[in-house]
C-alpha cells in the first residue's frame, strides 16, 4: 500500500546553484548530499514535515538525469511513495496492469530499496516506490 | 516559512480516466472533486499521509492547464507548500529575489488562499503557496 509521499525529486542543471536556491526557498539547510554512481546522479536532500525534497544533478553525460534535462529541462522529475513491502507492492501493481521499469528493486539514495513505474502507466508521472532498508 | 508539502499537482488530459488510474495506484478513492471556474480547471484530490495528490484537468481550451498539457503533455505540474501566513511568505520571498506570478493571493481549490512562484525562480518548478482559509 502506498503510504506517505516519501519525497519529491527535482532535476537540476547545477546542483550547487539549485541547492542555494532551495535553501533560501525552504528557509533551511540541506541535510544530506549523496552520489549514486550506478545511476550517474548526485543528490541533495531537504527535510519537510513528513516528507523530503530531493534535488538531482547528473554526474555523467549519458545518465538518465542528463537525458531528462536535455529533453525536458529542469523541473519536477518524480514522486516517491514510501512502502512497507516493496515486493508485495510490485506484485500488486503488476497484477493491476501497471508497467514497471525494472522487476527487481535496486539500491537507491538515502538508504532505500527502490523501483520505478513507467510514466505511461501513471499519466506522465515517474513514480518511485521506496522501502527503507533496516539495518 | 514553508512547512509541509501541502499537495502535488498532476496535469492530466482525461480526468475521469486518470482518477481511476490513481484510485488503483494509491489503493484508495478520491475524497473530493472541485471545479475552479476562474482558472478553467477541474480537480480531483486524494489524501496521502500528511499530504495530498491533486489531479488537474482543463475545463477551457485556453486555461493555464490546457496550455501546459499542449506544451508538455501529462505529468507533474506543481508542488504546493502549506504556509501559516501567505502575505508574510510573499514578502520574504520577494525580498529574497524570487519572482511571483501574482502579488496578491487568490482563492484556490480545497479552501485555500494561494499564490504561485514563477518556475524560473525555482529551477523549472511551479511552486504554490497555500494558506488554509479559516471559517
Amino acid at each position: 500500500m502506498m503510504r506517505k509521499i516519501e519525497h519529491l525529486g527535482i532535476a537540476v542543471k547545477d546542483l550547487e546553484v539549485a541547492k542555494q536556491t532551495y535553501e533560501t526557498l525552504l528557509g533551511k539547510s540541506a541535510y544530506q548530499s549523496e552520489r549514486v554512481e550506478s545511476e550517474g546522479v548526485e543528490t541533495v536532500f531537504f527535510k519537510t514535515v513528513e516528507s523530503k525534497i530531493e534535488l538531482l544533478g547528473a554526474t555523467q553525460d549519458d545518465s538518465p538525469i542528463a537525458k531528462y534535462l536535455e529533453k525536458r529541462g529542469e523541473g519536477l522529475h518524480h514522486i516517491a511513495f514510501d512502502v512497507a513491502d516493496i515486493e508485495a507492492e510490485i506484485e500488486r501493481l503488476k497484477s493491476e496492469g501497471f508497467q514497471l521499469i525494472s522487476d527487481q528493486p535496486k539500491a537507491g539514495a538515502d538508504n532505500k530499496r527502490i523501483v520505478f513505474l513507467h510514466p505511461k502507466s501513471s499519466h506522465g508521472v515517474l513514480v518511485e516506490l521506496c522501502e527503507e532498508i533496516k539495518d
